[in-house]
């Protein structure tokens, strides 16, 4: 009996999302069909996020147990070839009897990719959110000072939510990151990086706090509103919710 | 009565090739759908290159005419607004009568985009060719070389190829560019782009340079093979065909 963590990277747009669903194709499910049939047994992998239709994974965790009688430093390679080239297993280890991706989780790092144009590039669409141009970051950045810490986010939690304790979550930071990306073109442009950390996050938590930053730096929102937003536990407070295709699931912390 | 001529650019991945088919979803098909509801007739466009299934576009052309009624300067606005965000018009331009995107080019340029690496990147599977590491570009460089210039390209054409006069074709330059690509991830990649400017090309015959060159890079196929390659006038000599994901048609001329 062997119990395997497994680091895996995926790009979120041709599935239906992280969890298996009888009539559709989902990470879990492809990653399930494929560990089965080199495992023998039917596997059932316990990902630490269930992810939505369209995110993205750069460093998403998932264990499997049972009796695995393909070595442990095969089990990349040998699944890599038969997944489909948009899910690639980066690493798999052997943990303690009893560790769970998803129940032992201290905390999850999210990047939320930006782009400040209104021109869609053809070939970026499934990756990045095009905002349009003339973001203020100053602001962006005020706002998402405002937000971290430990507070009620219930007005940053999609309506209609998985059944949850409490809405208290602690962000430990959110950084935004001026960068540069070139498309294939040979254009340049102007990409900016929310990267949020925290010890969990409500449904749809990271793509409205992304929304919101988005229209504080189109001034539709002020900079100065965030405590208001999170004392009115409103979630019509709060800005819109950007796109799943900007969103990557990037690291989880043990 | 006008004649109109586009700039297009295109993501090739989700379509099976420019070409119009009658069950099947195509870039010109597309096009022709929104170009006729914005017309209120039936549009034919005509492009310059019938790219394949998966090869994409930087700056195709094509030609419609008719009854215009919609101003020329609102036509990339508009069709935009209707078109998939993987096919963008870039210009749109009135032409002199008569003129025709295919019939009236002098010469294109197309890119070929490699990756030195083993290991597809989930996120850049689409856009790329990952070729794998290790190659020899000084090797590669000195086979480009050699396939500059007028020729007989017969042993570069796809067997079962289009109807053609001859098989005679002038590159006038083939440039090898190296470069990096940041994959999401943060991943630094080796990237080297084949630039290959020619007056017209046969069937896959970019794919073809692109994979006999790939071979060079390994060491498969010698640098100095190439004349005797060229002068066996037989598909069999010259490497392998790269995949369609990493071909670009950059530019036309008239």
């Amino acid at each position: 009996m062997k119990n395997i963590l497994l680091t895996i990277s995926y790009d979120g747009m041709p599935y239906s999302g992280w969890q298996r669903q009888p009539d559709a194709v989902t990470v879990q499910g492809e990653i399930e069909r494929v560990l089965s049939g080199l495992c023998g047994f039917d596997v059932t992998v316990d990902g630490t996020s269930r992810t939505d239709a369209g995110v993205h994974a750069l460093g998403q965790r998932a264990t499997f147990s049972g009796d695995i009688k393909i070595p442990v430093c095969r089990i990349c390679y040998a699944a890599n070839n038969l997944l489909p080239e948009s899910i690639r297993l980066l690493a798999a280890e052997e943990v303690p009897e009893g560790f769970h991706a998803r129940y032992d989780s201290k905390g999850k790092t999210y990047i939320y990719k930006i782009i400040a144009s209104d021109d869609v590039d053809p070939f970026m669409r499934d990756h990045y959110y095009f905002a349009g141009r003339g973001l203020d970051e100053a602001s962006m950045r005020s706002a998402a000072k405002a937000l971290e810490g430990t507070h009620d986010f219930k007005s940053f939690e999609a309506s209609g939510s998985y059944e949850r304790k409490t809405t208290v979550r602690t962000i430990s930071r959110i950084d935004l990151k001026k960068k540069t990306a070139e498309a294939p073109s040979g254009k340049m442009l102007d990409e900016l990086d929310i990267e949020v950390t925290g010890d969990g996050f409500l449904y749809n938590m990271v793509r409205i706090i992304a929304g919101t930053l988005t229209d504080v730096g189109k001034g539709k929102i002020g900079f100065g509103d965030m405590e208001r937003i999170i004392e009115g536990k409103d979630r019509a407070l709060a800005g819109h919710t950007a796109p799943p295709q900007g969103l990557y699931l990037k690291k989880i912390y043990y």
